[in-house]
């Protein structure tokens, strides 16, 4: 068995996409424990050009890849957009976390905003702030994390270590 | 005056982003001459990961990059899209052109379909044919480009010479 999936060896980037705020959490897991090692958010503004501001996000996962060394990158995967321009938009944000991730040959695994409220809070039609609560309680953490988008970054890290627990599990039936 | 602007020294890369198929074209400009420099397509398949797919899109930009020392970046930057799932794959294909220039600070110039083919072709309801067969005559080039993804990145490559060359004219008057 690999042993990038042993719980032991885990360390999770969660990344929430977005052209003006990337949220990003990592989460450290020993065992059965999570630990919260570093979250924070990368904002660009309409100042920028655009290529700027992809080129921002990209650099920046790649200085908190570098940083906290994790073993597998979580994002999550928006399918839904007002219209096209905002799904072009999505699409480039996200592409900026991809590419990121790709440049450190890491694993990326993606998860659609539904399968992330049921991991976390047990339910596809949580609200943000359900998710959150959430967040708060499995990875005790409450004062550091004010912004949802960094609460939904550690979301969908906690959504990866659901899977990969359920993976192992299945490994050792 | 930036010397950059100097039609002596440009060498623009143009690039026609795409999830399956990225063509780039590259023009050296002398004065008021052009030689294609070089040109070719970034394939990737459904087999890799979006991730994996993006991630080689950027990394053979910057090969191409540092092969061949362009001075700016043009790029097709379509507005219309089928779906919101295929908007959001153009704009992922897009961000993947745009990190790539980020990451040698190159200036980047985004160019709509329409104003491509009125600026290569006379008009802006030109047809892939007509685009293709100005940017032959234009560049003194056939055999070598074959596939529109290769011509439509001379096409965008070309439109910014167009714009280089008016910005000039303008400086000069």
């Amino acid at each position: 068995m690999d042993n990038k999936f042993s719980p032991a060896e885990i360390i999770i980037l969660g990344i929430d996409p977005g052209l003006a705020v990337t949220g990003w959490g990592i989460i450290h897991v020993h065992g059965q424990s999570l630990t919260a090692i570093g979250s924070g958010q990368i904002k660009t503004t309409t100042k920028e050009t655009r290529s700027a501001r992809l080129g921002k996000i990209a650099l920046q996962i790649r200085s908190i890849i570098k940083e906290y060394s994790p073993t597998e990158v979580a994002v999550e995967q928006q399918f839904v957009a007002k219209n096209v321009r905002s799904a072009m938009a999505i699409g480039e944000a996200r592409a900026a976390a991809m590419i990121a991730a790709a440049d450190f040959s890491l694993p990326v695994y993606e998860f659609a905003p539904k399968s992330i409220k049921e991991a976390v809070a047990g339910f596809g039609n949580a609200t943000k702030e359900q998710v959150q609560q959430m967040v708060f309680m499995q990875l005790e953490i409450s004062e550091a994390v004010k912004s949802f988008d960094v609460s939904d970054a550690f979301a969908v890290a906690l959504t990866r270590f659901a899977d990969a627990n359920l993976e192992l599990a299945m490994v050792r039936e």
